[in-house]
């Protein structure tokens, strides 16, 4: 991975100058079991202006509402966008969590860095998270399978035509609580295989969470859902590599008799996915290696389609921070039906097993270090 | 090419319904050869919102000025935007001229239903830039070189944050008078071939005008710059694909003795510009077929630097809105220094005379089909 010039700012992000500018009346929420995801936002929003001239301005906590911008600004025109999501818990013990925050501030410097977009250092953007959080504390909603669902997003403000690296930027957060993603338990879905669109290619930028990786999503589910299938599978000549917008992996039996959990590698093409990070530590560290092989190796569809005529085939389930993971029953392929067997249930042992293991570790059952407890300041 | 379902729209794009609203004072510009591409605005902006149940609002034509966002607006975070850029010319006689605007709305609403964003009617988007060219008739200045440039733009404003197929979106238009590319005549460039990053790839989106499409350029640009060349060229798979954002030309000396002019086919990865079709059109109805073959092909690095060795490079050069043609001189690659031999002059023979060829249509030397004079309504 190649390193990029960083760019030159007169003043850096810093956490300590934020402003903060309370509303006066605090929102009251719905019924927290009717939330729908990204529809409810919470009070306030933070903003941090950067120029090329002065660097970082103070980041501000303010009133949420709408943000002026003007018609040339080049995230309108040229795609200088990227974001974030992650979440924020309220634990067994009442305590506000965040799960690894770290890693998606590194992920967004790296994605904001790839399209010319300012830098800013890791800890100062961490700790404004940690303060927005602690702002927003009562917006956290209660119980397992709700959280606070955090938007860093960074985009080019600069108000002229030319393309070029902008000269002005804005950071910007929102935040909307949101219920679990599967109300009832989980329910297992059926994709379809697309192989007439592609969404990434080696050497491009579908490895960084940019906002114009995923507006071309939207026809290809489209037609796997007009079709009758909850999302589409991404290959790339002919090779498995995301799930709608998730990562992807399979549980295999192998000839030796241990089993192979399985996800693309990170060649370049795939979403350098948080949950797809947390889910290989968690499973190289809990699952018996006299039992489990954990890879990260190339899948062809060919291969799964001869594995599952073998029997082999034992369980796919995509993964993201929306649902943590999310069983899947059916791969639609040109006509072939690869099923996955379900044993009568909506989930397979492990899709099961690592929705728990992550789970307890959002809601502080078990304390772990992927799921700190957010300082107060 | 496989068409994509349509959008169900209450009310459809209608031009006659356009509502303007004027600015009490129109503004005074600056001279007109310290104008700089894209930074000066006239005073109005068309806009025209749609949602999915009641369709396409009435256009407006209002004073320019910010649009007030919210903050999880789709543009923001899913790169749902696509853009043209077109011109409009005043002729030798006064005339105002429109150069293949109806090219520019076709392309608009093939890149806009790609993005699962509102389709239109081309006839009525049509209508509205023309009516809206007129409203800015003030502001498209005079002589050979000048033009107001337009920036049509589709926009994804709904404001919650799953990854759906926008239910609002917005189409607006900006308008920038603009000066000369070459203010003193041609300046021939040198480019460095990129291989270390690809900016489209078969079955992608990188032959419609999408805003993702370009941020991720910029950083392959800079890094080209920084070793001394004015843009980068893009290969894929070692084949030309486009230069910087403009088209790609080349002009050999074949076997045969014919002369042979080259761009590379639409493969899915080259932006379907519309001076390079004007250009294959002009070139195909101009010039001699005894002396010329015109070819879409694929040109591989490797024939461009043997041919060169051999003397069989003549020409190279971009083609696109802003410069028309732009000559090139030198590519760098990998050490290589592959020179374009220039006779002393700063642009190629032909390269020169395609530069005339749409000069003289877009100021109407030559009345032509391509650059009709603006209808007054």
């Amino acid at each position: 991975m190649r390193s990029f010039r960083r760019f030159y700012s007169a003043a850096p992000l810093e956490a300590a100058r934020l402003q903060t500018n309370k509303v006066a009346t605090p929102k009251t929420y719905p019924d927290p079991s009717k939330l729908v995801f990204g529809h409810e936002f919470t009070d306030h929003m933070l903003i941090a202006d950067w120029n090329r001239q002065d660097g970082w301005a103070a980041p501000q906590i303010m009133p949420f509402g709408p943000m002026p911008m003007h018609p040339a600004s080049c995230v309108f025109h040229y795609g200088f966008e990227c974001f974030e999501g992650l979440k924020a818990f309220r634990d067994v013990n009442g305590e506000l969590r965040l799960f690894r925050a770290d890693k998606n501030v590194a992920r967004l410097k790296s994605s904001s860095e790839r399209l010319a977009l300012p830098s800013f250092d890791e800890a100062q953007a961490l700790e404004l998270i940690q303060r927005f959080v602690r702002m927003e504390e009562q917006s956290v909603p209660e119980g397992r399978g709700f959280s606070l669902y955090l938007r860093p997003t960074m985009i080019g403000t600069q108000p002229t035509l030319g393309i070029k690296s902008p000269d002005n930027a804005r950071l910007f957060m929102i935040a909307s609580p949101v219920g679990p993603y599967y109300s009832t338990g989980f329910k297992a879905i059926r994709l379809e295989a697309t192989d007439w669109a592609v969404r990434a290619w080696p050497l491009g930028t579908g490895n960084r969470k940019l906002g114009g990786n995923y507006a071309p999503c939207v026809l290809p589910q489209q037609e796997s859902a007009a079709r009758g299938y909850a999302q589409n599978l991404w290959l790339f000549e002919g090779y498995l590599s995301e799930v709608g917008s998730m990562n992807l992996f399979l549980v295999f039996k192998n000839a030796n008799g241990k089993k192979e959990l399985v996800t693309p590698p990170l060649d370049g093409t795939i979403l350098e996915g948080i949950t797809r990070l947390s889910i290989l530590e968690l499973a190289r560290e809990r699952l018996d290696p006299k039992e489990w092989e954990i890879n990260e190796r190339k899948v062809h569809i060919d291969e799964v389609i001869s594995r599952q005529k073998k029997g082999e085939l034992l369980e796919v389930f995509g993964s993201g921070t929306a649902a943590i993971v999310s069983p899947v029953k059916e791969i639609g392929f040109h006509g072939e039906h690869i099923t996955v067997p379900m044993n009568g249930k909506e989930a397979g042992e492990l899709t099961s097993e690592i929705q728990k293991w992550v789970q307890d570790i959002q809601y502080g059952v078990e304390d772990h270090p992927f799921c700190p407890v957010v300082p107060k300041f």
